[in-house]
C-alpha cells in the first residue's frame, strides 16, 4: 500500500510541492482553511479546515502515514500526538515549535553555539523603552510575523513609538554587507545537501528585497562558511526535511544567522528551473528518507517575486505575460490566488543567464513588464 | 476571465501536461473514460466519460474556451462542431482526422511531397496476399494501432498468415540505419521550434526500443535534414500544437517519415529534465499562442520506459526506487496506473550524463534495478 502523505497548508509552497509530487506519483492530501487556496483545484484530496485547530488536524491526519507542512502556524499539540501515535511527522513538531516563536528560536541558536546577533527578550513596549541603549535594533514579534510583517527596525529613540507593544525580541542591528540564504535538506538517514548560497539584492532606495540570485557573488571561503553554518544548524535541530537558513554577512566577512524556516522557502524558488533538483523535489526525498538529489545549478539564476500592483485590489489579472515568455530563459510561476492586493505575493519569475549583466537586464525587464492588476 | 481549457484524455501524457499547467496556473478540465486514470486524483475538474462519444465530448466542452488532446482516438465530429462554434481546438480536428487513419496519413505525406516509404492501401488479408511481391513490408492497421500494436512486419511470404485481415496499409520495409524522432511545436502565429533529434536504440536481439537518447549521434547535416522534414510536415498540416515526427534514417543517409502524432510523445519525455523547456511546457505555449520556449538541452540525455514486469499482473508496486534516486542524474516519473500488466507503460526515467559511455552505464543500471511488479 502506497504511503498516504498530508500537507498542512495549501498556499503557493503547497502548490509547488504538489507539482513535484506528480513525478513519484505520491499520494497527497491537503488541508487549508481557504476553500480557494492555491492547491484547491489541483487535487481531489483537498480538505477545507483550520491548521491551528487540534481536532481538525487530528481528523485530517488520522488515515495518513506521513505529515508535513508548508507553513509553521499549525497546531503543534496535534502534530506531537500524531508523532507519538507512530506517524512520520517531518519536520518534527519539536522543530516547528522551536521555530514558531522568535524567542525560542533565538534561545536555540545561542544554546547550540550558532552565530546570531545578540538579543533581549521583551514583553511589551515599556520593556523596549527600558532597553533603549540597545538600539539600533530590530524589534520582532515572538509569534505571527511573516513576509516582513512583525519586524520593525528601531534605529534610535525617535523610532520607539513604532515598537510592538507585544511579546517579542529586540535584536542588535547587524550592519550587513549582504543578506544571504542557504537551503539545506536532511533525510532520516542523516544525509545532507545544501543548495548554492543565494544573495538578496536590495532596492537602492526602498528597504525591499528587489530580487535574489544564485550562486551568491561571494568568496569561496564565505560560501563555505555559510554552508558550514547551515549544516551545523540543521544538525542541531536534527531536522528531517528542508531548513532555509537566512543569514547576514557582516562587513568583517562573518556569517550571522538571522532566522530559519523548516520548509521550502522563497529563497529557493529559482531552483525549479535553475537547478538539477529543485527544493520541492528535495523536500519529498528528505521526508520520505530517499537519497537526496543533486542541487547543482545549471547556470547563474535570479528570482523576482511578482507582487500585487499598488492601487489594485480585486480579481487578479496578469499583464505582460507574452513579453516575459518571449524573453529568453524567463520562467513565470503563478500561485493561482484569485484576489490581488498591493504587495501580495502572486507569483515569481525564475531567470537564467550566462553572466550577471545579462541577468540584471532580464530582472529589470521582468520588473518593468509583468504586472498583476485587478480586472 | 481566465481561459477554460479541456484535455481529452487523462493518461500519462495528460498527467504530464497537467503538471506543467501549474506553472501558468491554467484552468484545466480533464475527460477520460477510466475513473482511475493517471490524472483523476490530480485535479478537481475531472469528468469520467467516453472520448469517442459525440454527446459526452460536446457536454464536456460546452463551457470551455480551448480544447486539446493527449490521444488521437477521440470523436472528430464533436471537435469539428466545437471548432465551428468558435472554440479553439488544437491540434485542429482536421489534423487529428488525417492522422487517425494510417491510410489518410500516408496519402497526406505523398500529396505534400513529404518523404515516406512507398505503400499500398489494402482492405483485407486477401489483398495483402495479392500484393506479396511488395514484401518485405510492414502491415499496419488503418485505425486503432498504438504502442507497437497494429503493426506487423511481413518479411516474406512465410509471414503472410500474420497479416491483419482488416483495412490498413502495406508499407515498403525501410532497411534503416537509425530510427529518429523530432518534436516540433507551432503556435497560431506560425512560430516554430524543434526539440533536438532523438535517436532510438534497439535491443541487439529483441526487436524492441531499449532506450532513446538526445541529441542523436548523427552528422550535423543529417540533423538539419531531419529538422527540415519536421518543419515541412508541421507547415503542411498547419498544425497548432506539437507534432512528433518519427523518422527512419536509411543506409544512404536519407530521412523518411514513418508516422506522426499531433501531441506530446514518448520520444520527448526526457525534455522534462534535460531541456530548458519541456515538450509539455511547449504544448501549452503553442496552443495558447504564447511565444515558444527554448528547447536547448542542458546536456546529453536518455529516456528509458519503465514497463510492467513480465509475469506480474495486479496492483502495481515499485521496486528499486532508492537505487535509482541514489544514481546521479536519474529522474523517475511514474504514471500512477493502479494495475500493472506485462509490458504496460508504467513510467519512465530520464537520465542526464556528460558522455555517452556514462549515459549507457546509467541506462543499464536503471533497466537492471527498477521494476514494476504486482503486490
Amino acid at each position: 500500500m502506497k504511503q498516504r502523505i498530508g500537507i498542512l497548508g495549501g498556499g503557493q509552497l503547497g502548490k509547488m510541492l504538489l507539482q513535484t509530487a506528480l513525478d513519484l506519483d505520491l499520494n497527497i492530501s491537503i488541508l487549508d482553511p481557504d476553500p480557494e487556496c492555491s492547491c484547491s483545484v489541483w487535487t481531489k484530496n483537498f480538505t477545507c479546515g483550520s491548521l491551528t485547530d487540534y481536532n481538525t488536524v487530528m481528523e485530517f491526519a488520522k488515515d495518513l502515514d506521513v505529515i508535513t507542512i508548508e507553513i509553521e502556524n499549525v497546531n503543534i499539540q496535534a502534530l506531537k500526538d500524531l508523532e507519538a501515535a507512530g506517524k512520520k511527522v517531518f519536520p518534527q513538531p519539536s522543530v516547528i515549535e522551536t521555530i514558531q516563536n522568535k524567542r525560542t528560536q533565538k534561545d536555540f541558536f545561542v544554546s547550540h553555539n550558532i552565530p546570531t546577533s545578540p538579543f533581549i527578550k521583551v514583553k511589551n513596549r515599556d520593556e523596549i523603552i527600558a532597553n533603549k541603549d540597545f538600539l539600533p535594533a530590530v524589534n520582532k514579534l515572538g509569534v505571527g510575523g511573516y513576509d516582513g510583517k512583525g519586524v520593525q527596525l528601531l534605529k534610535s529613540e525617535a523610532d520607539l513609538d513604532k515598537a510592538f507593544d507585544a511579546e517579542g525580541i529586540l535584536e542588535k542591528f547587524v550592519d550587513f554587507e549582504k543578506e544571504l540564504a542557504v537551503i539545506i535538506a536532511r533525510n532520516e538517514n542523516g544525509e545532507m545537501k545544501c543548495f548554492p548560497v543565494v544573495e538578496m539584492v536590495f532596492h537602492p532606495t526602498a528597504n525591499l528585497v528587489e530580487y535574489q540570485f544564485s550562486p551568491a557573488n561571494i568568496e569561496a571561503s564565505t560560501a563555505q562558511q555559510a554552508e558550514e553554518v547551515a549544516i551545523k544548524t540543521a544538525e542541531a535541530f536534527g531536522i528531517v526535511g528542508l531548513l532555509a537558513v537566512e543569514m547576514f554577512l557582516d562587513k568583517e566577512g562573518k556569517i550571522w544567522v538571522n532566522e530559519v524556516a523548516p520548509r521550502p522557502h522563497n529563497s529557493g524558488h529559482q531552483t525549479q528551473k535553475a537547478n538539477v533538483v529543485s527544493q520541492f523535489d528535495q523536500h519529498w526525498r528528505a521526508i520520505l528518507n530517499l537519497p537526496l538529489g543533486d542541487p547543482t545549478p545549471h547556470s547563474l539564476s535570479a528570482m523576482v517575486n511578482i507582487l500585487g500592483e499598488e492601487g489594485h485590489t480585486g480579481i487578479a489579472k496578469v499583464e505582460g505575460l507574452d513579453k516575459i515568455l518571449a524573453l529568453e530563459h524567463a520562467y513565470p510561476f503563478f500561485y493561482g490566488k484569485k484576489i490581488t492586493k498591493p504587495f501580495r505575493k502572486m507569483g515569481h519569475v525564475s531567470i537564467l543567464a550566462d553572466d550577471f549583466e545579462n541577468l540584471k537586464e532580464k530582472v529589470n525587464f521582468v520588473q518593468n513588464n509583468l504586472k498583476i492588476i485587478a480586472q
